[in-house]
């Protein structure tokens, strides 16, 4: 037996027990007379005490204990004479009577603790010891139960968990697939899959009214930042739904994992349509911790003789409240230089400060008398101190520029407040998009999401242009300006399902030959479906209040795709190429 | 809104009530009169009648209705007057008031019925009408409730559920990988996991303690009846514990499992050592619902002038119970062509009839006298009424064959009882498999399995004799003779295991390339640890008595590792293989 305790178990009520603990050694230090040793594992940290004048043998292999080493000690709980209130533990220490080192370590490349002093490649690398560290134990733990809670919650609505299967079919559609070769199906390749969406569509037809899983997904896109080949999603499914119906379904699971992991009672979700949040907030995300809402301008500020404003399609802007008398012109002009970087675009930033004592300052005040700059102000609901931002240009550019400086300010000012929560659903998206490039029209969410059913006819009948308007039944889920998952209403007529496809250019035998199966269903009684899936990995992020997926995930890739651990992907042998009937086609450098 | 009721809800003591149900035709029934159809959902089946003196269109609509039509229907709840007892609605029917047709069906290449008349290759092609069938609908929603009462239980005793990575590296040990080309690695590729052993070993070096994970797992092997490429697997580790705490915990596991989905107390799990198992059974998995331990006769039969038992290494027999009298001589003919069949490849079968007037009957009667029959008889436990059956030959073989006849007698005999579970932990497996034919040693495990404590040093300092005597810290859980799991303790020694590596043929650079990471971990204080592995699939189906695990699997693939449905795998584009730096490699035929 290793242990009758765990390193966070022990209290004052336990003093004179008889205690075997088993562990880390996190710290020993030596007092000449004492050693004290910290001993960790999952559940705590313990004070263990050897004691030269009782046994110095035993107090003597205790000195030679470095830092992770794995030992066995025994002895009886005592109360310490220096206690330490910031440890559960902190009352007690163990009176060692026997010791085993059950393995040695060698000196670890970074420290244990919360602080690491390794840089990201040698964590990844000693992913074990990394993930030794408090804060990635509790993310790990935080992810586990996030699971449970959500399997609990879409049990309890009478959903039913089905796996769906990993070796699939390739589909060129969207992003690109990870292939694998078959052995035994010459020349052929299952794909992993992107999405369970055909499967869980199948499920639907196939009766099983509510379905969910958690499950892996597989993207092999170009990595950006905090993009992970391989992640996890809540995958949802429901027949016989309106789009409400769903929207109800999550946001009560939502509600759900925020209550039992934070404690935190979420506030109303309110809805807002993929234009409004355009409109307002230049993103189909926006994070609603804060205001500054865009203010449209072109009829106040157009016909002034301010030929810059003039011209363009767009005059926007937004309100940061009470800044006017601290912000310096250095500041102005840091900010300028910050929305002129290539990443933002903006040509320039425009500014009226309305200063505490009342009075007006602008760059462009050589255009605007104060009396209209003043209007401008006050009929957007400027305050004395408030400073309106204002970027101009065409439309669409300008307002994702703008959207950009809102987030900016929004740090700036400390707007996004740690533990605020801020959930909203994004409605009524558009369909299709045209793609200039490829003179083709790409799905917004994905083929198999419905038109508004008062979209349909249009649909069915209307010229190109018409198709451009087209809005879906698909919504987004989005928290503090971040997108926890998406989903929509599905197509289950045959007829409309062949009308996307041909809309989306496939020609008859690519849709037969990708989808086949999924049109054939749909003539087999499909009812009506809707679904929508989470990011899993994202929301346990957000819940945190951290940005970073990897923090969340056991065993991450970095932006190559590389796990640096296990060192993969690598090389295979020849007698596996020649089994698959593959070759390699790599280009001599 | 598509429904206000399910239809497997409406009771007696909703008469009156307003609903609206969705779902599908059953099947309709056209009375003249009356139209009565039978609609169904996930939740259950509801009468509906539509009545032609009340609403003529409606009734007329209602007539054209065919099998497996998607409609809602709005009307009244009443009381039948033709009660149908066996259905939980059965006491109630819809009077329709409103009838729309949400979406058609071609007539089903089978019937949806409990069952069906459908082929295998049929059911396949259209799993999505298989899977409406009851027997499908509740093997899939048994096996999602089996997944979450594992997750509860292990929840409740502090396991952590940990994902592992699905794009690994390929190691040739083991079973065949399937392997996926990295696009973004040229000439690199990484595998889909065999199962997370490294993981969950690397996740107890990181102080994870107790992991916990139900996980699909991955084997390209060439697929016998009732083997899946892809399976499911409840994967556990836990640090700190001996093989005695390890068994504890998921007794205790498959004891709620049992108790939660069948309402069965499962009695005692016996242990048994593989050696003894191998003895009395002549398997490593024997079904312990019945008994016909085997009985060595060598002693007894030997000397006695026959010659096939007298040159043989080993006479064995096993005693069937009551049948002496009413097991004819050509009953006994088709037994010994069976076991003479070539799977099975005895020489022949030696019965001794202790008939129920006390006489003997026996093929070998001419070389033994009836005192010297009954006295082996006898001691042997046999009353008036059962027979002997005795095989011989090399010892191996010879058990191997007797197993085969104690299982065939036991289903003839109806011995194998429904609803009657008998699980078994088989222990101390041998450590290394001598394989005559690459002249080498197998992990009979894995290479990770630690050797019995008593046995490392035999291990470390034996020769080569030594090495096929070494026990293994590993065991398996046996429910009526199914594997339903196995495990071991691991080494945590880098000594150890490399000197495990070096035994099962590695070269010390293999096994770095290979494993180095985990090597590496060992070093850095990696703890005692251990674990075990269920199959998920297996699990599912012996719970509920039946022995193909295809029905549990919503999308399985047939023995050609093809999904019949989707098509898959199939062949991909020139592109997707440029961009993997892949060429097809396959013979003209």
């Amino acid at each position: 037996m290793y242990r009758s305790h765990n390193c966070g178990q022990l209290r004052i009520s336990d003093i004179g027990v008889e205690t075997t603990l088993s562990g880390w050694v996190q710290v020993s230090r030596d007092f000449g007379g004492l050693t004290f040793v910290d001993l960790r594992d999952r559940y705590g940290i313990t004070q263990i005490v050897f004691n030269m004048d009782d046994n110095q043998d035993l107090c003597e292999q205790a000195r030679k204990l470095g830092r992770e080493f794995v030992i066995k000690v025994s002895g009886q709980v005592r109360e310490r004479s220096n206690k330490n209130p910031n440890r559960p533990t902190g009352e007690i220490e163990i009176e060692a009577s026997s010791l085993d080192i059950l393995n040695a370590s060698k000196v670890p490349p970074f420290t244990i603790e919360d602080e690491s002093d390794g840089g990201d490649d040698i964590r990844m690398e000693y992913r074990y010891l990394d993930l030794r560290r408090t804060p990635l134990q509790q993310n790990i733990r935080f992810r586990s139960k996030l699971a449970l809670e959500t399997r609990k919650y879409m049990d309890s609505q009478d959903f039913i968990e089905v796996e769906t299967p990993f070796l699939i079919k390739s589909t060129p559609e969207g992003a690109r697939d990870f292939v694998v070769p078959s052995r035994m199906n010459e020349g052929q390749f299952y794909a992993l899959p992107q999405s369970p969406q055909t499967f869980k569509q199948i499920l639907m037809v196939g009766g099983f009214d509510k379905y969910f899983q958690i499950v892996k997904c597989f993207r092999d896109e170009d990595l950006r930042a905090d993009r992970q080949p391989e992640f996890t999603q809540i995958d949802c499914e429901m027949s016989f739904v309106t789009r409400d119906e769903v929207l109800k379904t999550f946001e009560g699971l939502t509600r759900h994992l925020f209550q039992e992991l934070k404690g935190i009672e979420l506030g109303d979700f309110p809805w807002m349509s993929y234009d409004d949040a355009m409109a307002m907030y230049g993103s189909d995300k926006p994070d609603l911790r804060f205001g500054m809402e865009f203010k449209y301008l072109n009829d106040a500020l157009q016909g002034h003789g301010f030929g810059v404003f003039d011209s363009a399609e767009t005059v926007v802007g937004v309100l940061a409240q009470g800044i006017a008398d601290d912000y310096s012109n250095k500041q102005m002009k840091e900010l300028t230089s910050w929305v002129q970087r290539p990443q933002i675009g903006a040509k320039g930033l425009v500014y009226v400060k309305y200063q505490g004592d009342g009075t007006i300052k602008s760059t462009v005040g050589k255009f605007y008398s104060d009396e209209v700059l003043l209007k401008v102000l006050q009929d957007h609901g400027a305050k004395p101190g408030d400073v309106l931002f204002i970027l101009c240009g065409e439309e669409e550019k300008t307002r994702k520029q703008l959207n950009e400086l809102r987030l900016e300010m929004g740090r700036r000012l400390g707007l996004m407040k740690e533990g605020d929560f801020k959930p909203l659903w994004v409605i009524d998206f558009p369909l299709l998009e045209w793609d200039e490039d490829s003179e083709r029209f790409h799905a917004m969410h994905h083929p198999f999401t419905a038109p508004k059913v008062e979209d349909v006819d249009r649909m069915l009948t209307g010229d190109h242009e018409t198709m451009k308007s087209l809005r879906a039944d698909a919504y987004d889920l989005v928290i503090n300006g971040s997108e926890i998952g998406g989903g929509s209403i599905r197509i289950h007529d045959r007829e409309l399902q062949s009308k996307n496809f041909d809309l989306l250019g496939f020609t008859k035998e690519e849709a037969q030959a990708q989808f086949g199966f999924l049109l054939n269903a749909f003539e087999y009684g499909a009812p009506p479906h809707g679904g929508i899936a989470f990011g899993f990995d994202r929301l346990a992020a957000v819940m945190n209040g951290q940005s970073s997926i990897r923090d969340f995930i056991a065993f991450p890739k970095n932006n190559q795709g590389r796990d640096m651990m296990i060192d993969a992907p690598s090389p295979i042998d020849q007698t596996q190429l020649d089994e698959l009937s593959i070759a390699l086609n790599v280009q001599a450098e």
